[in-house]
């Protein structure tokens, strides 16, 4: 039984955690170096446009696994586990507006439920600490800023809507080596979608982010953007599906895969 | 009009050319730089599990673009196209069995068709060459040895089956640089799969392929394995849909896009 917080405890082990209910907290920092998702559930008649919307958009929508109709096991990125129960904290959309956060899903579980797990900037973010460049919002246990810009996702079906994406404040010098070192992994989010001038993305303030935490740009510093997974979310929801599933903020699914296994070079 | 066969004419000119039925001929060679794509159009019902099937095997199955179900225009990689036209030649397969060969789908085409475009080796193959790879299979005018291997693809609904690979040989103290010049293009087979050893992947002649025609390994070159866009053919084909239509092998449908936009770093 995992009581205690325990960093090197193994992805199915907190995963059982979660699903026992002995644990119930965010995800950062838990299982480092294991790849952690984002969790989309939509009912089968949402989920080939949704699909569709993800393979059109892969930077702001990368795809990790999608179960098939009423599946319940992630069996290619996380063997034993159960999507219903396996996230620490659920929230639940009815008509585009949050109606509940729960514990497990298994009371509301439907057939042709299909469940979507996107990567996430976790993922790139412990790639670039290991590269030297250090992430304040990390340091401080704040959220990272994120803002909905003017570069228009490619729609699908009823699916469209502006692209959000999340910023670091990285030093000049390091910022040839941030595109490298992201570049590495298109299947999370990939390279920056923008250096410099946020104005050009249709960003007017940098200092009052649409969603997250403000983040200090210090001198010497450039902003860089990076597509970011609450567009799928946002676009989902702005269609009002009659249900959707998420995970809360911060609450993810942690699989069994390595972030390495998802760099290309 | 496009009467002769002109190498410098741009993806749409060649695509008119095709569309009008003034040019019917294989597509290697021309517009040099552009992505040309594998065609598979299958009806509504089965796309979602085709879809998924390619998510899950992006190795062998790079989507390119996926049209809306009924929709005829590539509108994010060859504004103005016509699917049901822009091919050379297509092949029409009833039950899994080769049904037709026309020059077009304008009489055939019904509202649930949903389109898929997936990348080929030749965006690759011409960055090999750019690095100095000599591809014998391509200054001889043959065809690439392909290979049925123990490899089994993700499956996903009714589709499954072994992963089909394509072989170059390739010379020893070049291997490195053939990984890192295909790796760069993971939505166009990326990486190989496999290099040297081809009884480990279930290839017990070398000198037979299962599709393509043979190659020669000289002294000192090794060969080297990629994922092969056969394989959703094949393995869509073994589930018999009540219809699926393909490009005929050699003739591809031309992109408005430069392989290069598709390379990660």
């Amino acid at each position: 039984m995992l009581k205690e917080v325990d960093l090197i405890n193994s992805p199915s082990d907190i995963r059982n955690a979660f699903r026992n209910n002995e644990l119930t907290r965010p995800t950062s920092g838990l299982a480092p170096g294991y790849v952690q998702a984002n969790l989309a559930i939509l009912p089968r008649e949402k989920a080939f446009d949704f699909l569709l919307f993800c393979q059109r958009n892969p930077k702001p929508c990368p795809l990790i696994e999608v179960l098939e109709p009423g599946e319940i096991e992630a069996s290619l990125t996380a063997p034993g586990s159960d999507v219903r129960n396996d996230v620490p904290l659920y929230r639940v959309y009815k008509n585009g507006v949050l109606d509940a956060e729960i514990k497990s899903l298994t009371n509301i579980w439907e057939k042709d439920f299909v469940t979507f797990l996107l990567g996430c900037s976790f993922s790139f973010e412990a790639a670039l600490q290991n590269n030297g460049i250090r992430l304040p919002h990390f340091e401080k246990g704040t959220n990272v800023s994120m803002y909905i810009t003017n570069i228009e996702t490619s729609s699908a079906g009823e699916f469209s809507g502006p692209m959000v994406v999340s910023m670091r404040s990285i030093p000049q010098e390091k910022v040839v080596r941030a595109v490298q070192v992201t570049s590495r992994f298109p299947s999370v989010h990939g390279s920056p979608i923008h250096v410099g001038a946020p104005e050009n993305i249709g960003i007017a303030d940098i200092s009052t982010p649409d969603f997250g935490d403000p983040t200090e740009i210090k001198e010497g510093e450039v902003p860089v953007f990076w597509a970011c997974g609450v567009t799928p979310q946002s676009v989902a929801m702005s269609s009002k599906p009659e249900i959707m599933i998420t995970h809360a903020p911060g609450y993810m699914f942690i699989t069994d895969k390595k972030d390495e296994e998802y760099s290309v070079l």
